[in-house]
């Protein structure tokens, strides 16, 4: 949990390579900006070289996090709002999300093999 | 994969209870359906029951299923198109999925302890 929220608030700046550095060689990648899965970190390493910077939002909310270890491996799975805010600091536009990851421990640490991100009842909300 | 298609081959005729049958007591559940996850397989079975009988196509694809296994746990991903035909064999709707299954190996076997579906793209496409 520790690993992903680093991550993500490097993702939340523009800064995609968090993720990479958390993943595993062999890791495989399901989202709702990719036609079809994407396999193994140097094909994910294109995939956000195209997103690097564009990428920003204000407050991260990670709702009710679960992890289901099982030996050398753990499925992390989460709901998370990604919220733009206005100047004035209302809320400008927020996005929800269930995100699945799946860690294998190894001998470089933990790391994650598969990710999952979807949004929530399957479509964004209106005017987002 | 076999345990899958299975219960698939049972799910597109309206009967969720193969899923449930290869689901280990601690499953985790997101899907398009439900807004949030669902823990543990009590709480699936009650889910399921309002599904019974009610989802129903003709023709399932699994499109490029990849198995990452990791001693006693697998991850089984794939995209998936539920097809719903016409009487005269043309397509009336086809929704494209992308599908997360993580299995635990058991005493009881090969068991389901996280699922994940979500539209490819992020949404349904026009018409369906």
């Amino acid at each position: 949990m520790q690993l992903e929220t680093y991550a993500m608030e490097r993702w939340r700046q523009g800064d995609p390579w968090g993720f990479i550095e958390i993943s595993a060689p062999e890791v495989t990648y399901f989202d709702t900006g990719t036609p079809s899965r994407i396999n193994g970190r140097e094909s994910l390493r294109a995939e956000y070289q195209l997103r690097e910077g564009k990428i920003f939002y204000d407050v991260m909310d990670f709702i009710d996090p679960r992890v289901q270890v099982c030996r050398n491996m753990a499925v992390l799975t989460y709901r998370f709002l990604s919220t733009k805010l206005r100047t004035d600091g209302a809320i400008e536009s927020r996005i929800p999300w269930n995100c699945t990851e799946v860690f294998r421990y190894g001998e470089d640490g933990w790391r994650i093999i598969h990710t999952h991100w979807s949004y929530i009842h399957g479509m964004l909300p209106e005017n987002q």
